[in-house]
Formats: structure tokens, C-alpha cells, sequence
């Protein structure tokens, strides 16, 4: 059984200084938010955020693969394509998703009121919106409030914005590095994200927003966050299971007081490292405060024949309802994972496999281990542990990070749609 | 939207008499079941059952497509290769699953037992288990008691082995229905079943045992019979995702006083029809049942492009977590029904698809319908109720049956590992 943590060597090698700020640690970027009275009538909560950046930056986002898109992310996608943006205007509380045209005329209306309050073109502002699917923006009371938005712009807008993008999370995300260079200089990745909307992170609605000082190239930029995405969100989230408003943006400035990054250099190695850095914290982060989560439980495979096995072994056990309701009461019941394991699609020997919680061997050969059951129960009560599966066919590994599933969430996921429909019916806004 | 019930109009068509008797109802069959201990140590429930045809029967049987095959399925595959079988003996509490070379072995002594205690053939009788993952068989308690329980086969068994065969079910399965053919004469085709392991009937083990004293040929058999179980099982199951022991199997010993069914006649399409119908009110027993449940809700897609995107749209929204918790709390949330639909990996168009329940449009076109909420929640708060999927993009359309997830049920299924090492410990049995 191969026990390094890959993460943890990389980090070893890389000085990363976790720094204060988020996502307004970079030089030359404000953020600030208000409340709209979107996510409650009283418009008590925070619900409309604006990520501004002083100079032109290079930007590249992902989106949902989900064929059913919200306005906002349409109209995002067509004003990333320029691959250069100034701001991010975000709300909670609405998806703007299920909108139809009324959606896209809403989204765009938002960019076009902070285009106007910031002096720039309105393509240079992407728009992201998160909360209830199939209701129309309630944009009349966002429009009016933009241009006081925008006066509130500052360096340490952070703690606002990431609060302000929050649906069910029940804290802020938000996390920063500064990298030195061995030149002496230096450049910062902040970012802040949601999550936590649903039990499998892979079907919350997940946003996150990364800015950098560093300076890249477009190209570089893309490269760097597809690998991190990939080493990250990813990790969270099953193909093709995302939300109809999943969005991640990277915003580049240039005003750190650095060279260029050049292609193939060591600090364009740093450079993509950092930003997976900073994506894996917030990715922890999500899960982590997943709706009613009480465990954090990374799922490894090791030793599958393709990465493509190694990814089907360890999303169908990170996804199933029986592992993470076993999860929950502290049950080190293998029998569930290797069940999962077989109906994964991964090509498995059942007689080959072994099944670890930490470094205690469970099922050993497809058989259960002589490991007292008692010793295994002490591993799976703390509140994070590791499952590694080891299969022992080929080399190629993946590691899936899951949650476990809680009484809770049930209750808590149970009657969304009618106690909106309730509460706008109450405030005359149906 | 097409309303017809596909299913209701075919029942029409054909007056299947449903009659008493279950897996005895067709003649020359009779079956018993004993307490061995193995469900509970104080041996208070019945869990190992012997089901006899007096004559050779075809046999035909479908089983797990999961990669980990339990002990009993790999013996029972080999067995029924011949096409001809006498017997099952089956029993519940343990699955003889990831049991190495010793399940063989027990699962093999099993047959013998019940073989000799039958004067037949040890490849004339098959095997299932159903239960906890992992442990191997208490052999010693079960094989002592095969002779004593081929001694109380009877006419009448019928209810004594549907409840030998459940675990976590709450109330025994069984059906059966005599077909009248034009000529005057009858055959009659009975069953039991266990499933509700688990939230998701795709992941429960499912275990069916059919019988018929019709007289079809091995041919016709297999063709009925994948048919069937493709109309009734699988709509129940996610491809792929079968548990460990996952099992159906038909015995047909001819004893009927009815001549024998020719290919192509309309006696083989009505036999066809009868076992579609015997299979599919199993099937709806076990959604039924399902641990915890409190909805049984059809989830119907029309006007797919293809089938398989029929299929594929289908299965998300009846497997979507989500989707679930908004059935247990009556909330007729249709935008995480059209979320689901979207990751499906189903070709749609948001702008086309209509979503219904019951009768009432909740979603036209990809927008809120103007239907109060108030008459779509009083449909939801009904136990039994249908969601109507329109895509508006073909012809091909599917059906799925599923349920809701309730708190009760994460409690429920929180623990099963810990607690059966520990009562074995308290027992001595370890």
C-alpha cells in the first residue's frame, strides 16, 4: 500500500505563506457587497457581491457541463470569450436558472448596471447567480442598488463577498498564498467559494472566484487552471453531475511587482501549483461544510489499471448513500465499499482488492481482515479519515473527497420550493 | 403530454385471475422454510427456505452484474447452465459474499445438503443468499437442518419461504395469477421476492423466485423471461449498479393441464405477457417497501429523442438525492427535477421540456407554469403519485419507479456493520 500524500510532498517542496485577504489579497483588486432583500425580504443577509479588478484582467472560467444552463452562466460564457474581463457581479438567494428570456434580459441587465458604475464595457463583466432554480431575479430591487455597490468597493471587501455569495453554507469561504519567487519577488492567488448546497458536493450549486497578481499569459492562465481545477473541484464532483450554475473564475492583473511568467519555467510550474493550492483549500472547504456534514472522508484507489478505473472505483464509493450513511454512524462497514467498488464500471479483481480506513487494513484480499472491528470503529468515529482502496491491478491512482450523510440533510433538503413560493406569496411578491 | 398507461391497457387486454398461493400456486411445486439462527442467534425467524418443483423444471436465471459476486451466484451460475433444475434453497441473515474460497465451499454444501436430502442431482438445485457483506456462513447451523426442512415441503409454503428470504423488508412478497387460454384450459405462474435494502432499489439486494406450470420450451423461457425483467426489475434498478447477489430465476415443470406454447403463437405472447405481469407487481412490492419509505412515486419520460435518452433522464431524476428529500417533504420542487434532467447526459432542450405531477403542469417549456403550488403540493402529499416528463424532442419514452428518503431511513442504515460483529461477539460466535 503506497501511503505518501501526494499533496503534502508537493507542498513540502513549494513555500506557499497562507496570507490574509482572500480573494482581495492581490494587489489591484476591491471587492464590497450589499443586501438586496434577495435571500430574505428583510434584507438582513448580505446577497450581492462585486469582485472589481483596477486594471484589465486576463480571465478564463469553467462552467456547468449540465445541459440545463442558468441566464447568468449563458451570458458569462459569451462575455468570457474576449478572455479579458474588469468584475464579477454575483448575487445568492436567486439561480436565475429556469428563466427563459426574462433569465438572459435579467443577467445582462446586472452586468450593464455595473459596467455603468464602474466606467467600463459591459462585456468586461461576468455575471454569477446562485439559490432557487425556476423563479424570475427579483432584479428591481438589485438594479437600483448597484451604483452604491460599486462606491463600496475596497481593498478589504473580502469578508463581505464571501459572505454574500453563502446559500446553505454556514461559513464563508475564503483563503489566500503569497509565492515567493527565487528572485526575491512575489505574487499572490486569492479566491473565495459556496458550496455546501446539497450532500454530494458534486450537486451543489458551486462557485468560486480566484484572483492572482501574477502575471500570465492567456494561454498560461488556461493551461494552469485546467490542471488545478482538475486536482481540485474536480475531486469534488462527479462528471457530469453539476449544477446548472457551477462556475469557477480566475481573474489575472499583472500588478504584482514580478517578471512574466514565461511558458515551461520553473515559476510557471509554481505558478499552477499555487493556484491548486488555493482550489484545494476552498474544494476542502465545500466539502467540508457540506449541509449537515459531520464527517470529511478522503476515498483514495490505488494501484487500478487506468485512471479512468481508479476515477469510476473512487466516485462510486465518494457517491454512495449506503458508504456515507455508514459513514455517519461510525460503521467501518467495508462490505458497502467493495459492493460500490464492483458496480463502479472500474475493472477489478474482487480477490485482489484491499480496503484500508487510515493505515488499518479491513478487507484484505476480498476478505475481511484479522483487524479487530473495535480498532477499525476508533478510525471512522473521528471526524476525518482515509479510505483506500487498494486494488492491485495496475498503477494508476485517484482520490475522491466525500462527506458522510445525516438525518439532517433529509429534514433539511425536504421543502425548499414550497417555503420559497410561501414566503413570496407572505411578502405580496408573487 | 400522452396519458395513456401503457401498462393499464395491456392489463386490459388479457384477464389475468390473480389467485392465492404465491410460489405453490402453479402445479407440483411446494416449499418450506425453518429457522436456522442465522438472521438472529435466538433462531426466532424463519430464514432459510427450500422451494421444489416434483418434476425437472427449465430453468432460466438473471443475475448481479456487479464485479463482486457473491459465493451463492457464482455456484448457481454454473448450475444453471444445464437449463434444468429442481430446487432452491436460499437463505437470508448472511450474503456468503467476499467469502473467498470457504463461500464456495458453503455455498456448494448447501446445494449437496438439499440434493441429498431430495434425491437429486447437487446441480439440479441452486443457491442465493441475501444479508450482511463480508462474514462467512454459520454452515454448521444450516446444514444439520436441510433434511428436516425437505421434510416440511408442502402445497402451502408459499408464505413461509417469502418471509425465509427477507432482511430489512417489513412484510413478506409473493403473487400469483392463473392465465385462461382460448382452448379452455389454464397455467398459472406464481412468485415471491425481497428486496428494500436500500433507499435506491438499484441498490438493494433483490432476490426473485418465479414458478409456472406452463408448458414452454427453454427457448421461449429465456426470451420471456429477459422480456420480462427488463420491463419490471430493471425499471427498478440503475444498469450497473446491481448489488452482490442481485437474483431472479424461473422454474417452468410443464405440469400444467394445458398443451405446450409454440413459438410465435398467441399463447407465447400471452405467457410473455403473464410473467411481465407477475415480475412487475413484485417489482412494485419492493419499491414499495423500500426501507423507510413513505412515496412510491412513477417517474415517466415522453418524447425522448431515443430510448436511451428516455432511459437516462429517467434514472437521474429517480436516483437525484435531491430530488428524493423533495418527495418525503411533499414539495413539488420541479427545478431539481429539470437539474436532473440536465446532468443526465439525456439530449434536451430546456426550452421544450414540460414537467407534470400528475396531471398538473408544474414546468411548461422550461419555465414556471402558472398551475398555485398549493394544487401541485396537494399531488406530492398523496403517497402514491406520477411525475410526467415531456422533452418535446422524439418519439422513445421510459419509466422508472422510485421513492423518497427519509430521515428514518440514514438512522437505519447507519450502523448494520458494527452491530453484527458485536452481536456475533456477544454470542461467541467470532
Amino acid at each position: 500500500m503506497q501511503t505518501t500524500d501526494m499533496e503534502t510532498s508537493a507542498q513540502a517542496r513549494v513555500p506557499f505563506q497562507p496570507i490574509e485577504g482572500g480573494i482581495t489579497a492581490p494587489h489591484g483588486f476591491r471587492a464590497a457587497a450589499i443586501s438586496c432583500g434577495i435571500k430574505n425580504p428583510e434584507a438582513t443577509r448580505l446577497d450581492l457581491a462585486l469582485i472589481v479588478s483596477d486594471t484589465p484582467a486576463i480571465t478564463d472560467a469553467v462552467f456547468t457541463t449540465n445541459k440545463v444552463r442558468a441566464a447568468c452562466v449563458r451570458v458569462s460564457q459569451q462575455h468570457v470569450k474576449a478572455g479579458e474581463a474588469r468584475a464579477i457581479i454575483a448575487n445568492s438567494g436567486n439561480a436565475n436558472a429556469c428563466t427563459g428570456p426574462q433569465g438572459i434580459q435579467d443577467a445582462k441587465a446586472m452586468c450593464k448596471a455595473a459596467a455603468e458604475a464602474l466606467g467600463v464595457r459591459m462585456r468586461d463583466v461576468l455575471v454569477c447567480s446562485t439559490g432557487i432554480i425556476g423563479m424570475n431575479m427579483p432584479i428591481q430591487r438589485i438594479l437600483p442598488r448597484v451604483a452604491e455597490l460599486a462606491e463600496k468597493l475596497n481593498p478589504e471587501g473580502n469578508d463581505d463577498a464571501a459572505r454574500a455569495i453563502m446559500t446553505s453554507d454556514t461559513k464563508p469561504k475564503s483563503y489566500a498564498i503569497e509565492v515567493p519567487l527565487p528572485s526575491g519577488a512575489s505574487f499572490r492567488i486569492g479566491g473565495i467559494a459556496k458550496g455546501a448546497g446539497m450532500i454530494c458536493p458534486n450537486m451543489a450549486t458551486m462557485l468560486s472566484f480566484i484572483t492572482t497578481d501574477a502575471k500570465v499569459s492567456k494561454d498560461e492562465l488556461r493551461r494552469a487552471m485546467r490542471f488545478a481545477v482538475d486536482q481540485s473541484f474536480n475531486r469534488i464532483t462527479i462528471d457530469g453531475d453539476t449544477s446548472t450554475n457551477d462556475t469557477v473564475i480566475v481573474m489575472s492583473n499583472g500588478q504584482a511587482d514580478a517578471p512574466a511568467i514565461k511558458k515551461g519555467s520553473p515559476e510557471a510550474d509554481l505558478f499552477r501549483r499555487a493556484l491548486q493550492k488555493v482550489m484545494m483549500e476552498l474544494a476542502k472547504m465545500i466539502v467540508s461544510d457540506g449541509e449537515r456534514v459531520t464527517k470529511f472522508v478522503e476515498i483514495r484507489v490505488l494501484h487500478a489499471r487506468t485512471q479512468a478505473d481508479a476515477k469510476k472505483a473512487a466516485e462510486a464509493v465518494a457517491k454512495s448513500l449506503l458508504v456515507k450513511c455508514s459513514f455517519h454512524g461510525s460503521d467501518p462497514n467495508w462490505g458497502r465499499i467493495i459492493h460500490a467498488v464492483g458496480y463502479s464500471g472500474a475493472r477489478i479483481k474482487e480477490e485482489l482488492i484491499d480496503i484500508y480506513f487510515n493505515g488499518l487494513i479491513a478487507c484484505s484480499g476480498g476478505l475481511t481482515s484479522k483487524t479487530p472491528v473495535t480498532d477499525l470503529e476508533k478510525v471512522v468515529k473521528e471526524p476525518r479519515f482515509t479510505v483506500t482502496i487498494d486494488l492491485n491491478t495496475g498503477t494508476a491512482s485517484h482520490n475522491v473527497f466525500t462527506t458522510d450523510l445525516s438525518e439532517a440533510y433529509v429534514d433539511f433538503n425536504s421543502s425548499e420550493y414550497s417555503a420559497a413560493i410561501h414566503a413570496k406569496r407572505q411578502k405580496g411578491l408573487t
